[in-house]
């Protein structure tokens, strides 16, 4: 229940990312649509298909199709009091891959799957949906760019699991992980911290 | 029966589509061959994929390979009497996107999924390929170009639904759903018709 | 057995390649991890995915994001002491491709599937990971290059079932099947050998 909530919100997030950046990409409202959708269920699908959760899971249940529909519509609505629409989709973005992080660590857990695989299909989730869409709106991808972010998911993740070893309520545990994700992401943006290259080194 | 023709046509549109692209990029024979598969099949792997239907319908069904073999083949064979090989290919293209819309909706029909995601696998089933092949040949893929496409898509997926109200027959229905993609796509290409961008109007 | 080592060195070589780029492109330890991660597993994936094995293969079993994490680390630590990092980077590129065609080709008949679809399978096995790597990493795809890459996949692959008339050990039709596929790549890139275009014969 906990963590249908959590997908919801991450989707909501996402939608709206998407729905932004492709109407700075001057797409039409169907494109904007397509856009918006890809990047909410991505990297969930991406997910899906590799674990064989198969009809994927938003095809399963309309909630998040009419979610996703309203989200992009309401972004679409705002976007006259969106002034700075570049700082909107960094802040929905964060927040959504903080979300799905957490998402793709539960999936895992119910699949079974070992801690290392959660964590991975953790960080894909939360990264895969914002690749494709700047793939598909010709930006460089997220995870090209100088910053940490697939990074932040890893630390959330191996967050989550080192205080598994010590506390049980994993709806805590949740929300302490996702918040690592967005505050590891906020600060490394905010104060331009990354971690040092393993190329530069090898010069010295 | 009617589906796996039009599936097959399909086929054949998208493989002599890859293969010509292929061949302006004056990509080897093995090279034209793997473009013209991935045209044809694309689409359709990926919604096989998502829906759950493994081994995909290509592998299981030794038509589908020779029918692509011998397309690209013809494509190559035909390549000197073809004087515009680009009109050829915006042909081939919008044929294929047609007969791939009503082959992706009726995957989902018989996969019990609710009309939008039936409509969702239509569009992916049909664009899909092209984006693959647009990307692999390092071309600007075609829906990001400035022209209706995946919206031909989706709208043909709306008039089969709408229609079903209406109507009994399926295969006149999938007739005329891959009728309207196909007419409006070429409307809109002939007549330079998109739809208003959600930016510009921000502008105003 | 003898292609689970098959394919652990193929994990190796490619888990080095994709460390190798990675550094070579500047990034961060974490990722060069991923893409490491990526280009190991990537080909796998997609043919696991297609076939319809899931949760894929390297997802239960840890053997191989060990192998991968030691790789990677490896590469790393001996960064230094590889005065020629591309060349390396082709070197351990073509032994991965050698025998991840292998692999391919085996998880095929495993699956019982059709010899060509055997055979297409080895090549995207082969193939997608180092897509993946490329496309990450904002380099051209080695498959656009002027080279014969996936050629060598494919007369690699035709080479194990013609064989296969004659002799029954597959084990050592494994190791002939992989042996062409290194030593066409490396003939043909060290003697810029490639198979014609079809579209310059058009122009005669």
């Amino acid at each position: 229940m906990f963590i249908q909530i959590v997908d919801l919100l991450g989707t909501i997030a996402f939608a709206i990312s998407g729905a932004l950046i492709a109407m700075n990409k001057r797409m039409d409202p169907f494109g904007v649509l397509i856009i918006s959708f890809v990047t909410a269920v991505g990297g969930g699908t991406l997910r899906d298909v590799m674990i064989g959760i198969e009809p994927v899971s938003w095809m399963r249940n309309m909630t998040f199709v009419y979610v996703i529909i309203g989200s992009a519509t309401f972004a679409v609505i705002i976007r006259k009091r969106i002034s700075y629409l570049l700082k909107s989709l960094f802040l929905f973005d964060t927040i959504g891959i903080g979300l799905y992080t957490v998402v793709g660590i539960e999936t895992g857990l119910v699949a079974g799957l070992h801690p290392v695989i959660c964590i991975a299909m953790g960080t894909m989730t939360a990264c895969f949906g914002g690749v494709v869409r700047d793939t598909l709106c010709n930006e460089i991808p997220v995870i090209f760019r100088e910053e940490i972010y697939a990074t932040a998911c890893i630390l959330g993740g191996m967050t989550y699991f080192l205080l598994l070893q010590f506390f049980e309520d994993r709806n805590y545990l949740f929300i302490i992980a996702g918040l690592v994700v967005i505050i590891i992401r906020l600060v490394a943006v905010r104060f331009k911290i990354s971690l040092p290259s393993l190329y530069k080194s090898e010069d010295e």
